[in-house]
Formats: structure tokens, C-alpha cells, sequence
């Protein structure tokens, strides 16, 4: 199929098609979780794995600062490390997330250790951080878009685990609190950057592909949880395993 | 020679030797620059080129942040940001550097475009960002430590310039009043890093060398500018000229 030059707003709607189809709020473990149908050991792989996709945020955002051109844009982006990591005074998303961790039962220098989580959570992270390294600059950016899909699942998530998992309280989800603001604020700097930038067919397909991508990374993170702790449930050796935890 | 572990103190005092002996404080341009001997065409030549290492140390920064491996050590370093860049209320220290070439002379656009400066300069400068990105953290840190010896630099500068230059402000230099509070407080806490972190001889002989590499940084900056505007007098092709300038 030939591709053809989008506008601008065309190329915003083949973003939002993109999620649509590939964002992982359609994952069969995402609808386990805030549909209460997992246990505390499942909700704690969870907790556990995602904290290192957390954590490694702020490196992949100060790569994406490192490589844009002029002081303004940076300080647009420096709001995210400030976000991730706090100000010193107020905790930031790295914190909060430590918390929901302890809210759902692990200890907390065992999650910052990330000892136990699965091989796919570092591989997939790992491959997000070097995408955003070593990518063309406006790819690095346009990976950043699965937050214009982030409202959605953070209110399906927060709203079905308070309804479902009577031992979680709304204090240990407090993490989705603050990205309910975050998020669209820095998902809209993004989707204007790549809709002035790309202006190209192999461009605005860069883009688009940097989203599938990006899609992926948030995907397989939930591929290999529900293989390990939902079925077959293959824990790989030295993963956190529920069972030893009770 | 065999080397031996150095205490603490004793790698910062060896450190500081490196200071004595390669600060480009020693260079035969800075004490023309500081001296008045230098004409205004040769001075925003000075000026022109060092914009181009201002205007890449938040990326040199951003690399040092995305590597660092907690929040807490990535906010200690993000004040370094906040200062180049400034928080889009008070400017940073790339706005304090334009004001000091426009002070001197300069069109603020042909500075901001970096098409003037030196190829020395060019490779001197991205050769200390891609060390920061790609070296072992703890020399990367260790790269930064030429700030231990910039106050001294900076009121041999500033004094010396504002005696001998009748046509140059104490408003043009604002840039290095900042400095002056800012590069003790990042240099204090780059060298406890070091003291801390380098435990064993090759450590230590790396921090040296990361020393060493960025005082070699700053000297042949200064280098390329005594070639090209002192002696012999070799503009390369497409740098700035002075004799047009006029």
C-alpha cells in the first residue's frame, strides 16, 4: 500500500488508531486485574515488575532531555524528571509507586532491588530506555504517546482494584492520582511536537511505528506476567514467586 | 611506577594537583582575555565559541542524569539543569551567556546558530559530552570536577576584564556571578562522589585521568582560539572573522 502525506490532525487520528487497537488496557491481564479476578500474589508480580518500568523513567526521560536542542524545550521536558523523581520536599511517581508496592504487601527494599522480577520487564524497559537513547530524536518523542491512552486505563484500574480488592485502599493507589494530571499535559506537548515535526510520509511512519513500539513495550510486560503467574505459570527461576510469599 | 590506593583526601589531593598543574586558568589566552590585551574582535571570538560549551552542558547533564542510578543522586544533579537552563522564569545560564556576546558585540542569532565557531572548539566540546555519555559513571562525574577550580578563573576573569576593558559592564558578565555560588555547591558534592566511590586504584587512577581529559577539554579550547586569533592568525574557513566584523 502506498503511503500518503497525512495533515496534521490525520496523523493525531492514526496515533489514536494505533492505540485503540495495541494499548495494553486491551490485555487479558489488565482485565484480570481491575476486574478483581486476581490474588494478592498476582497483584504483587504486578506491583513488583512494573516498579522497575517506573523506575527507569526518569533515565529515559533525561536521555530524551540530553538530545533536544534548545532550553525551552528541555525545561518542557524537565517537568517529567521532576515528576518521576520529586523535588526533594514532595515525593514524585518513583516514591508513590514504592508505596502501592508496600500497600499490596512486598517489602520495599526487595522491590528496589528488582531481584525478582521477570526477565521480560527488563528486556522490554531496557528496550524502551535504549529506544528513546538511540533513536532519531522525534521517534524518541512520539514513543512517549501511550500516555494520550493512560487517563482511560488508570480510571478503569483505580475504580475496578478499589471495587474488587477489598485490602487495597485508594491511600495505596494514590500513584494514579497525580499521572491523571501528568499525563495529558505531557502527552499534549508530545502529540503537538510530532504533528509541527513530522512532516514527511517516512517521518509521520516513524512516528506511527515508535508508537507500535512503544505499545509493545507496555504489552509484553503483561505477556510475561500472565505467563508466569496466570497460566501456564512458568515463574523463571530466581522471579518473585507467590507461593514462597504466603 | 606502581600505584597505590590513595586515601580520600589524598585522591582529592591529587586531584587538586591536576588542577594546579592543567587548568586552562594557565593558558597563554585566558591571561591575554584577563590582562586586556586582547582587541574586540579576538574577545567575541572568545565569546562566540565558548557559547557552544555553555549551550551543550545540559546535554553533557541530561546524559549524567539518565545514568544515575536513584532519585535522589538524579535530583541532586538536576539543579544543574535548572541552572543552565533556567526554570522559564528567571533565565539560566545560556540566556546569561547570550546577554554576555551581545554585551560584547555579537548578533544573538549568529551566536545561537553556532556556524562560526571553530572546529576545534566543536570537537572539544562533543568530545566531553560523548564522555559523559559513554564512559563509566563514576567518570563521568569525575569529568566535572574542573568546577573546583573555576572561582579562582572566574574573579581572575571578571576583575581583569572589567579594569582593562572600558567597553565591557559588569551587566555583560552577569553569567559568572551565578557561577560563582553555583560551581562550589556542584563541585562539593562531584568530588565527595568521587571520594566515596573510588575505592581502588584503578578507580582512582580513572578519576584522575577523567580530570585530566576534561582540563585537555577546556586547554585546547582555548588553543584553537590563540591559533586562529592570536597566532599565527589561521581562520579556518567559514569561522568567524573579526577583520569582516568590523
Amino acid at each position: 500500500m502506498t503511503q500518503t502525506l497525512l495533515t496534521p490532525d490525520g496523523l493525531e487520528a492514526a496515533l489514536r488508531a494505533i492505540g485503540a487497537e495495541r494499548y495494553h488496557n486491551l490485555h487479558p491481564f489488565h482485565r484480570l486485574l481491575h476486574s478483581g479476578k486476581l490474588d494478592r500474589g498476582q497483584v504483587r508480580a504486578w506491583a513488583l515488575n512494573r516498579y522497575y518500568y517506573q523506575s527507569r523513567i526518569p533515565s529515559k526521560d533525561a536521555y530524551l532531555i540530553a538530545r533536544l536542542p534548545t532550553a525551552e524545550l528541555r525545561r518542557e521536558w524537565r517537568r517529567r524528571l521532576v515528576d518521576h523523581d520529586g523535588d526533594g520536599v514532595s515525593s514524585g511517581g518513583i516514591e508513590r509507586w514504592l508505596k502501592l508496592a508496600e500497600g499490596v504487601g512486598l517489602d520495599r527494599a526487595y522491590v528496589e532491588s528488582t531481584d525478582g522480577i521477570l526477565p521480560e520487564t527488563r528486556f522490554a524497559v531496557d528496550a524502551y530506555v535504549h529506544f528513546v537513547r538511540d533513536r532519531p530524536l522525534l521517534e524518541a518523542v512520539a514513543s512517549s504517546l501511550t500516555e494520550l491512552f493512560s487517563p482511560t486505563i488508570i480510571a478503569e484500574r483505580v475504580s475496578g482494584m478499589l471495587a474488587n480488592y477489598d485490602w487495597i485502599t485508594p491511600d495505596t493507589l494514590a500513584y494514579f492520582n497525580a499521572r491523571l494530571t501528568q499525563a495529558p499535559t505531557d502527552s499534549a506537548f508530545a502529540l503537538a511536537y510530532c504533528k509541527e515535526h513530522a512532516r514527511t510520509v517516512e517521518a509521520q511512519q516513524a512516528v506511527l511505528d515508535a508508537l507500535r513500539f512503544k505499545c509493545g513495550v507496555l504489552w509484553s510486560q503483561l505477556d510475561g506476567l500472565y505467563l508466569a503467574y496466570v497460566e501456564p505459570g512458568f515463574i523463571p527461576p530466581g522471579a518473585y514467586d507467590p507461593g514462597a510469599d504466603r
